[in-house]
């Protein structure tokens, strides 16, 4: 009998939901609108109706042996969200497995929506084969995920891997997280933007097309066509090359900080800034080896991610599998 | 049957070896020199030695289940030395498994010398209790070992914890290791001369007693005594007081680092550096909050190690009841 797990993915945007077996092979996948601003109790309502919807589609629920739930924010062990998750209002206090055993009769496991992410790249994607790998999900912000020992690590309360929140510059960017310079507020989308802006002003004087086009403070300007435009081209403007160099020396110092405390085997880098995906990584190789240990950064290989936007809820089916409360 | 473990902590300066029970009751704890000088195989042949003299003393070795060497550097899973052991010449390549097995028919394990420390006090110290661990040995250097769900985590090549060499200020004090700015270069015995050093440099118009003494470069400037005479006093020397929050605040970085990565449930501070316990923990309380996120911080204690200067050689035999190769 084949055994059979649900994944939920919840964001702030999109609600998506799949069945997948333990090789990773999926079905069924679902996606509708999260609306988090109907609140904490609509949203888990959705859930609920989305799990429901899974089984009807697979006709019976005797295979299925858990739904795996990755969300924004932080789970504590008995799956209630104890915070972080500013972007569904009322979500905060939730309890997440009670209904689903309530309703279904399921055990269900929750974890953060980027270490589940970073899960899934572990187990079927840049990280398979390695016991021991540390993710970083560069988006809008960043998030992490640590696997060690071939198992999920999620911190007593769920809240291991905030590697966005690592400081990388004393007295540097401000964050909402109340430090200042994370590494969030450098080599994230919106981070990037933060750097660009800093080293158009710096370098002002330079009157190199970026920083005009910087300095005169577009209302779009985003990482992307930043590096399209100034980047990753034949000649690259050489400010906007300022730019890039920074956002890859401060990524090196987190990624350099994760190494020396963990050793892992791969760091896998995803999200949407790693589009520019070779670009970044030569950038990173050059400055890595100024924050790291050498004999550590010669046993790790450091990878863009290989999954797309559906390892979120890929991974959270695969927790199913890993975790033995589900067993 | 009670079961046993030979216990073995290799030093620079002595090499301890102990027979000791899970509860951590130990006997026949025994010490003599190294003689590192005489080189990689002498080395081992003590080891030898004194494993067949524990358990001569013992009188049998039935209820012995394993042995568990501490030592400096790294150790790869098959239990080789595979470097970053300087003070010990020859002893890099030095397999430690098969002489173990071969001469006396008992599984070995083997870890970094601090990496055990932190597993002692995780199981019969400071750390008790608590699933995630992350330990500091703040010595003439600095060490860290890490216990992630119970288990002492190592990495795959036995480099994990190397937590002193976590960069805390770009283009820093330079490190042995290559790196500059390393913590273990400001909140070790040493690293707190080198602030000592930088901040009277500094401030030499303040001259203070501290900066005079400092600035007359004594052979014998030692972290202790200057804590002794400077800072652990009614009225402390405001240029020695800037050198101890320099310390704490690098110290702070570090483990706001490892806070934000593995958000343990306890942070121990150890090494002959917290002898100075209190004035360090307030000092490091004051400046954690800049590292590291709050919801994290809040569910965390930063506390003193328990054990003493045998804490290496029991973690060591700790070990063998926490390995499965070695049930």
């Amino acid at each position: 009998m084949e055994q059979l797990a649900i994944g939920i993915d919840l964001g702030g945007t999109n609600l998506k939901g799949v069945i997948i077996n333990e090789s990773g092979e999926s079905r069924h996948l679902t996606r509708i609108r999260t609306n988090a601003e109907k609140g904490g109790d609509h949203v888990l309502e959705s859930i609920l109706t989305m799990i429901d919807s899974l089984i009807q589609k697979e006709g019976s629920k005797k295979n299925i042996i858990g739904v795996g739930i990755g969300t924004p924010g932080f789970v504590d062990q008995d799956g209630t969200v104890t915070g972080g998750a500013e972007n569904l209002p009322g979500w905060k206090g939730t309890q997440l497995y009670a209904p689903v055993e309530e309703k279904f009769g399921l055990k269900a496991v929750a974890a953060n929506d980027v270490t589940v992410t970073a899960y899934a790249e572990w187990k079927y994607g840049a990280g398979q084969g390695v016991s021991n790998m540390v993710c970083f999900a560069l988006g809008t912000g960043i998030g992490g995920g640590i696997v060690i020992d071939n198992k999920l690590y999620k911190g007593t309360h769920g809240m291991a891997g905030e590697l966005g929140h690592i400081v990388v510059e004393t007295n540097g960017f401000p964050c909402k997280c109340g430090q200042s310079g994370c590494v969030e507020q450098y080599a994230s989308g919106k981070g990037i933007v933060n750097v660009a802006r800093r080293v158009a002003k710096e370098m002002v004087s330079d009157n190199t097309p970026f920083v005009e086009y910087v300095n005169s403070n577009p209302e779009d300007l985003g990482a992307k066509s930043l590096y399209k435009n100034f980047v990753e081209i034949d000649n690259p403007d050489p400010v906007g090359w300022k730019m890039h160099e920074t956002v890859c020396d401060m990524l090196a110092r987190a990624i350099g900080f994760a190494l020396n405390t963990l050793a892992p085997d791969k760091v896998v880098l995803g999200g949407g800034v790693m589009k520019s995906g070779k670009i970044m990584l030569e950038g990173i190789s050059k400055f890595v080896p100024r924050y790291c240990w050498p004999a550590i950064l010669e046993r790790c290989e450091i990878v863009t991610a290989a999954l797309g936007e559906d390892a979120g809820v890929l991974g959270s089916g695969a927790m199913v599998f890993g975790e033995k409360n589900c067993a």
